[in-house]
């Protein structure tokens, strides 16, 4: 029996620039099979939430110029649904309409806010942990994020320290958010047993974060405020498209989580990662026994090892001589790059688009 | 006044594997615009040699199977002036039969016989040498070929050793022919000025040439002595149908010219490339500032250098830490391999064919 009070917020707006051109502006990365499942990363966040939230109460919320993406790769989603932004304005903004379309809807609404970008490999776990968040979140006025058991010293990732004192099995009071760590840092933060991944993934009743964003973020909820009105009524589009651009873009780590008092991490280990880069994706892929991954392609290989495919349309791909390489063709662009250098995507992108324009982005 | 005996072979038929994937047995290197001048190698070849003999007396020998291609790029060339091969069977019969062909429309004609892949840079001195070689070998019993004059140690050539005594301008009777040297033995031939590039291109009468091949490889011109009354008939094509696979496969270089005692060379410097591999692509190519060569496609690099990118239809190659590649993208087929490698290229189609059929040939 599935909790009826229960909503789900996928937010699926990113662009998804550091898998350029594999992840296009016009198809980014949440839209991809990118490990060659048969089904996207929406997709599959769509999927493993079902059993736990019921799909009328699944909000996605995307740019509007995702929605054709979104209809047709969830087709089951009511039109009503699928929450279309005017404009990008990061995490808080996008949150903050979701709040306030479903506490329209039901007052006493509790919700996850997942992004539709990650993997996840262990659902049944994932399950357990959103309906013991659940349990947690309508219990308490707690805002609460998913905190993962780190494996390694991922330097990639912000970290979530937890205070001593548990609240209840696996949840903890939020001690300090982190930025992204050194190396060293990250070893003495793996090794201390205190720090925990943040994923991005947070759990409240409408109620409570709505509260948090009218004391931390009141420029943001004065909007929303403004226009409760119109939520779940036939104006709420219009609505937004007028007074949703005037939000700041800002992230809701920053404009809430950093600030709030009443910040609690459940600490999980499903198996994440938020395939953030070409090197987690190779990381998190299958590999060939030469030490290759090959995204929908054919490969032949001499010589070569530790590289990532990522090429459309069952081409044939013969290298030698590579070690270590992301070699990503997208039929208009290809892009060979170390994986070791592969924070030029970004500057790489900029330059095609200073010499080329919007042709190859 | 051009010579009315004069004729020239253009040779068709290669399939060019060493260019794989940008040379496709369906288009072959000699029929795609390497060099991104707007003509294809074929046509470089025809143009090369129209200031001396008449176009009505060009006559290409291609395999059947590239007939439509011959027509498409040499639009000018009477259908009868085509000899289409059924079989491959290496130059020998190729020469053979168009020597038949020839001396059955004029048992006085001379005739050139060149590649039609190879890369000539200065057609004027080009030009000079053929005018030159033909008046050598329509006042001798000669067999000419014609030597380059080496310009670097190049272990990928044939070599062809001069005898002391000089018989005409740049023409001296051929002492040796040498196999493809290692590197310690082609800087000697260098310095020796001796040694001169084989080039594959030949000059000769028909009536030397076929009682050559009649002393020499009486398989082969039984096989055309046989069926002399057909040549310059309207059966020609049946006979060559059924009698040209029956000769043996074996190159003019091998079955005549290494045998005979009538053998010249003459030297010349018209700056030749056999462009038969990638890395003597790169070097007869402009590069661009970072020393990269970028055929039919824009390039955006990072730590590059040395690179050849051989891509199709514009598309946008970005390349970050890749020194001294090949990068051939020939749509349905990827190649990257280092340039001191590309000799496993053949075994590469090879593999290619192993695992996925003749799809990617």
């Amino acid at each position: 029996m599935i909790d009826p009070h229960r909503y789900c917020v996928i937010m699926c707006g990113g662009i998804g620039s550091r898998f350029w051109p594999y992840s296009r502006t016009a198809r980014p990365k949440q839209f991809i099979d990118f490990l060659g499942t048969g089904r996207t990363l929406l997709q599959m966040s769509y999927d493993r939430i079902l059993s736990v939230v019921d799909k009328s109460r699944i909000l996605v919320v995307t740019n509007s110029d995702y929605a054709p993406l979104v209809k047709e790769q969830l087709p089951d989603i009511d039109d009503a649904n699928i929450l279309l932004e005017p404009a990008r304005r990061n995490t808080a903004p996008c949150i903050a309409w979701a709040a306030w379309h479903i506490a329209a809807l039901d007052p006493d609404a509790s919700m996850v806010v997942t992004p539709s970008d990650h993997l996840i490999t262990r659902e049944r776990e994932f399950e357990d942990a959103i309906c013991r968040g659940f349990e947690f979140v309508e219990s308490n006025d707690a805002l609460l994020t998913l905190g993962i058991q780190p494996t390694r010293p991922e330097t990639g990732y912000g970290y979530i320290q937890v205070g001593s004192h548990t609240e209840s099995e696996n949840i903890n009071r939020v001690k300090t958010f982190t930025e992204k760590p050194d190396l060293s840092l990250a070893e003495v933060f793996l090794q201390s047993g205190e720090f925990f991944w943040n994923s991005g993934i947070f759990m409240w009743k409408v109620q409570t974060i709505m509260d948090a964003l009218r004391r931390h973020a009141p420029d943001i909820s004065a909007v929303f405020d403004r226009g409760c009105e119109s939520f779940g009524t036939g104006i709420e589009n219009e609505f937004i498209r007028e007074n949703f651009p005037g939000c700041m873009g800002i992230s809701i780590d920053f404009a809430v989580m950093e600030k709030a008092r009443n910040v609690y991490v459940e600490t999980v280990g499903f198996g994440w990662n938020d395939l953030g880069t070409w090197s987690s994706l190779y990381d998190n892929s299958p590999r060939n026994k030469s030490g290759n991954v090959a995204q929908n392609c054919h490969l032949l290989t001499y010589d070569s090892t530790g590289n990532i495919f990522a090429v459309k349309d069952d081409k044939l791909v013969v290298v030698d001589g590579l070690k270590d390489y992301i070699v990503a063709d997208a039929g208009d662009v290809l892009l060979i790059c170390r994986k070791s250098e592969e924070q030029r995507i970004k500057q790489m992108v900029n330059d095609a688009r200073v010499n080329f324009g919007e042709t190859y982005l």
